[in-house]
């Protein structure tokens, strides 16, 4: 496996790999690529993984504004077919590391409340993500939007 | 008072006011007029108070991606030498009723728990916002980030 920056020639894999995940509706997946591609110009940090030569998962993050040490973690996407291989633990504890190194000392990030977002749930809390507040119907009736943060401490 | 959209020629009152509230650090200031700039180009949507023929009070808000019918509160501004006056809550009663009209159904909005900030949170408390989730040290040590949520109902 090799952690490293996603690049223009990712894009396609990178929406592949949204669409294979099922999880995402189509505009999620919209916004995501249009991250992607604003991550790419430089306006968001991303950091992916590599597996033979293919990109199987990448994260997109940035500073929160206005704050002197939060990030956000905006998205965070692994390929269906390498899941429960520890790619996701891999890019998580990178994209720490990563914010860490440039002065962060917390993630912030928000997912949704419903019964199919229970495995990314139990992932960031597997990770040390604590939940600190919950929108009850945020996204839409019945889908919350649940709050997570995580302080990253000190040097991994 | 008349409830209008601000223009660009607003943009020198705007940065006066914000400069004159006290409250907001200069980067705070910067990231407010880049947000007001943003809005005249129709990223988000402002609402302004004038009385006597000046910009005495705005807000900037929008609506919140991959949501159904949740939209942010990101800034509201009323300048000191009308505070008192009731020109926030008719400015905070135009913005739900804008947002009711663009199908929006809750306003949720993030500001700062420093003593400092007693004012605004008493201001959206009697507004009808409920905090939903707090992240401390957000902003800063010491500073937390409180989330508040207000459902808008029916039409007004």
């Amino acid at each position: 496996m090799i952690v490293r920056r996603p690049a223009a020639s990712d894009r396609d894999v990178v929406h592949e790999t949204l669409t294979r995940c099922g999880a995402f509706t189509s505009e999620e997946i919209r916004v995501a690529i249009e991250m992607f591609d604003a991550g790419l110009a430089g306006d968001y940090a991303l950091l992916g993984i590599e597996a033979e030569g293919v990109l199987r998962a990448y994260a997109c993050f940035g500073k929160a504004s206005l704050t002197a040490r939060s990030w956000y973690l905006y998205w965070i996407c692994v390929d269906p077919v390498v899941q429960g291989s520890g790619i996701g633990q891999t890019l998580q504890r990178s994209v720490e590391d990563c914010v860490r190194h440039m002065g962060g000392e917390r993630l912030v990030l928000e997912t949704s409340g419903r019964p199919e977002y229970e495995r990314p749930r139990r992932f960031y809390e597997r990770a040390g993500f604590t939940v600190h507040g919950r929108i009850p119907d945020f996204y839409k009736p019945g889908d919350d939007c649940i709050i997570y943060c995580k302080l990253l401490g000190g040097a991994a």
